[in-house]
């Protein structure tokens, strides 16, 4: 197998982990608040789904940590790297990272998130890297599952009421803006073999397909010129990771060590 | 002076403080968020005046606390006590860890937190504990205008629009059952020189003043047969305070020992 520059490869590997991580902690915050029992579950379900690649994902970070540093005595773990690192270490998109706002918000995070990794695993399962082929290859149908739920709700509440639409409508408006870092790629992706702009084009006509269907419209167009944000992938987020993480991380800090 | 049972007087300052500290840290939250520039700054210096309320009281947990237990080598401080107790060490009234919800409850919460400060500091300041009795007599000024800012709201809303009345009885319903806890004495305020049947009975009156003029009626009438909540003032808490603590905790416990 070719390798990957090292740095590169576990820096893109905390970032899978990462992403997978704090979009499946916002989502458990809906759990046993969603509009119907089958939808909390879902939603919770989507929840576990990320949290198990979470997992693999940094278990796979943390053995290539411990290769590199030759680091036998206090190895870092998939749990020292979920509980203790810090805002600036971790390198997730901003996208996750936003407040759940309604359903609508939610669930629109969920379908323009579900897009891009969907898209992003079916790159990743033909990767050199045979560890992320694998994670990526087992976790497929889950997202392949959240993609079509997702979208499902986008079309749903677009195309329902007066009401349903514009509150689509306002979703669009406070995610969009961070739809483009998706696309955007940082020092450690330059040296994956992924293809970013293949990403983008799939993941444009997937959204303009539900859109189309959900009688809405993104933005000045898919790919118009909106201002977009960035910042996430190399640990500079929004206000909101710092509370998520005081959540996350509050009883390893607190209780150092403890174990289930 | 007559020295008070140690092991209730550190309960009972420590509960003084947490009342503090916590609703502190609950209006702090309307920081850069209230409905005017005007309202956002007094409640924001609500905050620091019972931020500062606390520290007092934390200052003098502390000291009965070291002299006690003796302890010179590391000895608890106004932060360890603040940043470093748990939930179930925690003895704060329900009351001031609920939401904020909208304006209407937080001005409420104010306002029925506040009424039952304004007369309990009353009495305090004649406590034979002279640090008790000071810090009381230096805070009744600010508590004082706390409870006319919050009664005064209280006012406008109840008696406003058909939106801003509704609130407000949305609010009622929310806090009344956390009212009633500061009136049941718990193991360390059966020690104290304090008579909290007087206090409630100031308070029903104030209360029943401030609602005749706002239009509100309390459910059942003041001192009617509602259930009350109970809990908070020895340690058993709504699910509200873990989320505060690990907000109002993170920084102490990611950074251990840090200073400013």
């Amino acid at each position: 197998m070719i390798r990957m520059n090292t740095d590169s490869l576990i820096a893109y590997t905390l970032h899978l982990a990462d992403n997978s991580l704090i979009l499946g902690q916002r989502n458990a915050e809906w759990c046993g608040h969603g509009p119907i029992l089958e939808q909390d579950i879902a939603i919770t379900n989507i929840s576990l789904d990320l949290i198990g690649q979470a997992r693999s994902f940094y278990q796979y970070a943390a053995q290539q940590i411990n290769q590199l540093t030759n680091n036998t005595s206090s190895p870092v773990t998939e749990d020292s790297l979920a509980y203790l690192r810090t805002e600036r270490e971790f390198k997730n998109c901003l996208l996750v990272e936003q407040p759940n706002g309604d359903w609508a918000q939610t669930v629109l995070r969920q379908f323009f998130f579900s897009g891009y990794q969907y898209f992003l695993y079916q790159q990743l399962q033909q990767s050199k890297d045979e560890t992320l082929a694998a994670i990526a290859e087992k976790s497929l149908k889950e997202v392949t599952y959240h993609l079509r739920w997702s979208g499902e709700w986008v079309v749903r509440l677009g195309d329902g009421t007066d009401e349903s639409h514009n509150r689509m409508l306002k979703a669009i408006d406070e995610l969009w803006s961070y739809t483009g870092e998706l696309f955007m790629p940082v020092w450690y992706e330059k040296e994956m073999d992924i293809q970013l702009i293949e990403i983008k084009k799939n993941w444009d006509t997937k959204v303009n397909a539900v859109f189309t269907e959900a009688s809405l419209t993104p933005p000045s167009g898919v790919g118009g010129a909106v201002f977009m944000q960035t910042g996430g992938k190399t640990g500079i987020h929004t206000e909101h990771l710092g509370f998520i993480l005081s959540d996350l991380q509050y009883l390893q800090r607190t209780y150092p060590g403890s174990e289930w």
